[in-house]
């Protein structure tokens, strides 16, 4: 790869077509995917990833190698570009600030960082706008967890409040006898961390909000998500539901990512209980897995409308062009290289959209593509994807 | 840009990710384009072209700078390379054939391009198969047009036989006072020309083409192409036609990429005659401007299909999931930096879609983007287009 390492000065002698410097802070499938769409209109795209290699890196060749946690080179790479954005909920707030600070424009912002990367300030703040979440506390010791159990009964989640994802950073305890090994798996003692009341959901719901610079807002068709060992593997697009409950649950996820001042395409979890009611589980201040249809299912996906979104252009409609659509992750199952198998066959299928997120090593659980596939009907779109995606293997076989 | 130079060797120690090592030859914005569609399955592409800042270099890291004309260079290109394929038709055929006896694979193949990069030869070739084409011959001197008006009647068209596009190689003669000044334009004494007798279209049609390495072939819905000043203005998806029609040319067309051995996605442009009559005007092999719409308006784009066409992958399917799409070309107006304005404008509008080349400069006629509209009727998609369009300019307003 001929990438800048941080050090070297980016060559901008050459940016007469650009419509805008777009930088991505992190290098994953989310930023490549992200920069898939901003590429079409006109934007150069950067990232800053550690590694060269990551998979937005393949496609920015102007792209930083870098820590983004470092100020000193979050504020090198923001020096070229127009607008900051982030793929993960990770960066400090308080580095997005120092960026802001320097003039650099950064969205989504510190301000919404601060208000969602750690999860019982998230949750305090739909909480406090009256939005339903299941109930909550902040837990410092194995006996606060115990007190809690109290008030909310059995089971509950354990939880660390920054830096979880896909499962990791979550512990359930079905009884007190679970504190001492939850408390120890999440490093209670160095980790500060919260419970939740377990919800017995009926499904799991999403949403994907793009809020605009100017607070307008588009919400996408809500979709149900089914997790296997706590990572998404299946999105159903869109949801069966009934028609008002859709409604609400799209009206829930434009008020929480507006009370945190969201600016770009956010990602709504919501539970989905007996009795017909709705809480929403958490909110990713990025574009998410649950979105990934939207690429070919809706009118605009959810990438080039976050590109919209933090440029401040205007944010395009999020209607499903097809009537059904179902997306399937493609994991890896062992540690390998990622060379892909099964191609031409996923390909064979009818409806298929294969997307490989260029990932050097495969290993158990790592997310590597992903298959999306319309149909006429939601057992047609479903049949597809989870056959190509059944067509597709890693590495060599097991 | 940090990009290899034909000197360098081509870092290839991380490409375990691969599905497929696809060698573009041309970085212009067909290959962009192109590109587009092979990065999402996970293909590394490379690009060969004498600039690095080429549209498709912009995307490609490790592409490589240097001459396509020069063997020697292809070859160095090649090696790095699972497929080699071509986004224009000037390569030289016998340069083809060396990398083919080299052992690469070349999609469409040196055969292929001997029997199209001449337009007499494309000509003999599709005449000789029985499809139908305008009267034509190959002319040495003006006393050879001034022969053949005998024979085909006023006007006629003069033709370079090889390296024309947009019009640049086209010569209307109306009578024999424009033979010298079409043969001193075309530089009949340096090039060899031909000359067609001029077709009394009602509309100019174009067909996509995608035919893979095993024979299969599939055809994109006939679209209606307005040329304005010999270059792609607008296209129709699909064509106003009598159904009958839509089939012929359809057959037609997929005759004809069959006829000269296609590999690929090929244009195919037909001229439709008041009576109902269908004749092949010429076919390109490569992707082709009247079949940019198919990105959004098709299951699975022409550039998609190119990628699976020359890796030997299944065809994907080539419907409309839109009822029209109308596509319109942006150019350049003045000679000027190629920054886009107006883009806000365009997005704000329904159902539109912005393409932009990343061209580092605009010029009078230059293709530097094109907008794809969907609508529900033909008169609502081609609104929508024109008038995305029209809000997009380049460089500082005239």
């Amino acid at each position: 790869m001929h990438l800048t390492s941080d050090r070297d000065s980016t060559d901008l002698s050459d940016l007469a077509h650009a419509s805008a410097r777009l930088g991505i802070v992190g290098g994953g499938q989310l930023a490549r995917l992200t920069a898939l769409a901003a590429l079409p209109l006109g934007c150069e795209v950067t990232v800053l990833e550690r590694t060269g290699r990551s998979p937005a890196a393949r496609l920015a060749p102007r792209s930083t190698v870098g820590n983004w946690a470092d100020p000193a080179v979050l504020q090198r790479f923001a020096a070229n570009t127009d607008v900051v954005t982030l793929e993960n909920e990770f960066v400090p707030a308080a580095v997005l600030r120092q960026l802001e600070q320097a003039g650099h424009a950064v969205y989504p912002s510190a301000a919404c960082l601060e208000l969602t990367q750690d999860k019982f300030i998230q949750k305090q703040t739909l909480a406090a706008r009256g939005l339903p979440v299941p109930a909550f506390r902040a837990v410092a010791s194995p006996e606060d967890v115990a007190a809690a159990a109290g008030a909310f009964g059995w089971p509950l989640v354990l939880k660390t409040r920054r830096n979880g994802y896909d499962g990791r950073g979550n512990f359930t305890l079905r009884s007190a006898a679970d504190i001492p090994a939850g408390w120890q798996r999440l490093r209670g003692g160095d980790h500060e961390l919260l419970v939740e009341s377990f919800c017995r959901f009926t499904k799991e719901l999403a949403v994907i909000v793009t809020r605009g610079r100017d607070g307008a807002t588009v919400a996408y068709p809500v979709v149900e998500t089914t997790q296997r060992d706590h990572i998404c593997h299946l999105v159903h697009a869109p949801a069966d539901l009934p028609g008002e409950l859709a409604v609400q649950a799209s009206a829930l996820a434009v008020q929480a990512v507006t009370a945190v001042g969201g600016v770009g395409s956010f990602g709504v979890e919501l539970f989905y209980t007996a009795p017909g009611t709705l809480a929403i589980n958490e909110l990713a201040p990025r574009v998410h897995n649950s979105g990934h249809y939207t690429i070919e299912a809706c009118e605009c996906s959810q990438f080039e409308n976050h590109v919209r979104a933090v440029l401040g252009w205007p944010l395009g409609r999020t209607r499903m062009i097809a009537p059904a659509a179902a997306m399937v992750n493609l994991l890896g199952r062992t540690e390998s290289p990622a060379r892909p198998r099964g191609l031409a066959q996923a390909l064979a299928l009818p409806g298929v959209h294969v997307h490989l997120y260029a990932k050097a090593t495969a290993a158990p659980g790592r997310k590597l593509g992903h298959v999306t596939a319309l149909g006429d009907t939601p057992a047609e779109a479903l049949a597809r994807a989870e056959a190509a995606a059944a067509a597709i293997g890693f590495g060599t076989p097991l």
